[in-house]
């Protein structure tokens, strides 16, 4: 993927770190999704399992709020809780209604495995530790759909909608402050020596951790399971 | 006060039996703004230890949006945290500007011992219990300044822009819209015998205790301890 | 299996409205140990990630202590968590050390996808509810290993001394009074008519979700994974 | 005080930072046990709302086992929730039976503010934060009776019982292994330059609050409020 991608420090390190990073972003899920190979159920079982998803992730995000440390923190995980919960989820229904999936199907998706371990393990993290740890546990699957997103700008296909969406520039901008707010809330508590410390492994490992949940989920995605 | 208020059939029920909501809502402190007698430094003093309040408050509603159950009890939440980080506090900081408090001062506030005592109490209450524990715990700031606009509205003199914030149409309809949703939470939780069961004493004890809290915050204000 | 078995009222309507109670008690896993067909290098795999699940199950028993809200309660979840990490968790070590596996190849095991839904999923459900979600979450594991031991009891074989650490006297009791515990924390919560609301489908959901994760739980152990 | 005590490096640290220690450790109510002018009816409101305290500290240390990273701090906060629970609480009812308060009469206390500002406090930043916010929101309570203890302990008179309790060995040898235990924790989660980075300050003003509200606290006694 191109360099040129700008979503912070914090961030490229933990990649670097994370031995799973390319099985997620280059998955066969992802490949199907780029040369349109995926079969279109596979695609709606997906998309019925990320509202299940986002559902966590929002969650999520609003625990990323109640651990906030300075207003800038709170307005930047509150604007995402909103952006979520008013536009993305709403969309998503939209989106999943178009692909013939109405709302009460929604409604009643069951959980796969795949999505419970992953935002169980997300949300845990953020109950027993601090923003930090929402952070590392969140940061694969924003900046890992941001990548995935740009390296498949302009393949077109059956999925170009989905791919846009990520790849677009309002999600790249998303992305980059997000970046910007890890930076930002590292420096606020562990300071400028940050790498040096223990914490900096244990932050490598939640992300990491993340990284092979989100493998499974697209593997989840293949297998239908 | 008017009986014509209308936030919801919980909080009426909680209210009837919470021992100190009288008061709460016609404290000395609440007389004081209602004829203006009110000290300046008083007011101040209650303005800077409220500002360090909506930092905790605004935390306990993104804990109510981790907490929820349904979309739209997520999407309440986090509407009400978008607006209480992105326009009550900002809204905040400009009175308190205006009233010759800085945004310095604010963020160096001592937090009062009755501010934490009711802050922490409400948050414990969010992250032990439920989002009933939650609701219980916040109604009484919530409804209780609603009440108190209401029946202060009209009054004039120094403190006529506090009582009409909320006195106005719009806090009064966040105050029903709060009200339903209360209602709509507790009918989905504990169906439509509720106060036959045990949780309906442990949310009047909740919602009493923050009453009582109520009480001390205001005292606070009056003594500018 | 045995009728005779008294794991208390909840736990009986649970285990009856879940859907893969049988799958669990009677998995392939199960029934390799019952006649010693399961392979060794199955038991140990099974072995070394019991011991991880072991340190998030006593977590979870510790969460319950702290949202206990009885001195009975506390007392109880206290005395499950000393005996967890006490004994339970240093007797581990030692049949594990006996199998071959050292300390330092235990704290280095790498946690199963299995096995962190399983515990996030309990510990989440904890953090996120109350005390009863914790232990309508932890009912499966705790009886389930009960009932299996008390149906495997007299085997012999291979699995023996696994097989008689449930189905002995001290563990059944303890599945005896987890049972009693139960019934007592419903009653003191939801009161005596609590199969009539909301609440008892969302603990039989609770219960019915963590008996999944056992069912994959034993497929771990059977595919290695 | 005798600078012979030895309870870890941390504490020693948190200790020297926070502005109120002296108010706490040498406060009117604590002289007053140590000269034995401290009317009775005064220990007894303060046995009364101690107890409901021990309740709330208990759950803080099984909260702490919850948030526990390796078996030995696991191992050390179950033990603590265990000997509180079976050892301490039964002995604080047995001291009040003594005293001339039943049992009931316990139960029935009704938490002051100063109580519930404490420990709601300790809880929250527990639940928010990570295994170290406890321990410096913990630390005051523990080693401040310590500190008491050993230097009122030769002091006889009506409240000797009370203050050998904190002045003899075993008390003394608790806030020893606490000390070590908050040693250890911090170098595993911060390593060995923790007091320069912005953890630190944070630390420091945990321990500092904690310690202000244990001022509260003995005020509260001395009030009876």
């Amino acid at each position: 993927m191109s360099t040129a991608l700008n979503y912070g420090q914090a961030f490229a390190l933990w990649r670097g770190a994370a031995p799973d990073w390319s099985a997620y972003t280059e998955h066969a899920f992802v490949e199907g999704l780029k040369d349109g190979s995926l079969p279109r159920e596979n695609f709606l079982h997906y998309l019925r399992q990320d509202y299940v998803f986002l559902i966590h992730f929002s969650r999520a995000w609003a625990l990323a709020a109640a651990k906030s440390e300075t207003l800038a923190e709170m307005q930047a995980a509150a604007a995402t809780v909103h952006a979520l919960t008013h536009h993305e989820m709403p969309l998503h229904v939209k989106i999943c209604a178009n692909a013939g999936i109405n709302a009460e199907e929604l409604e009643t998706t069951i959980e796969s495995t795949a999505n419970l371990a992953y935002t169980r393990y997300v949300l845990e993290a953020g109950y027993s530790g601090d923003f930090l740890d929402l952070m590392a546990a969140l940061a694969p699957c924003v900046m890992g759909y941001g990548e995935i997103g740009a390296e498949l700008s302009g393949s077109g296909g059956p999925y170009n909608d989905w791919i846009e969406t990520y790849g677009g520039d309002e999600y790249q901008e998303l992305c980059e402050s997000v970046g910007a707010l890890i930076d930002q809330a590292i420096l606020h508590r562990l300071g400028t020596d940050w790498t040096k410390g223990p914490r900096f492994n244990q932050l490598n490992k939640r992300f990491a951790t993340a990284t092979r949940l989100e493998v499974d989920f697209w593997q989840m995605g293949l297998d239908r399971s």
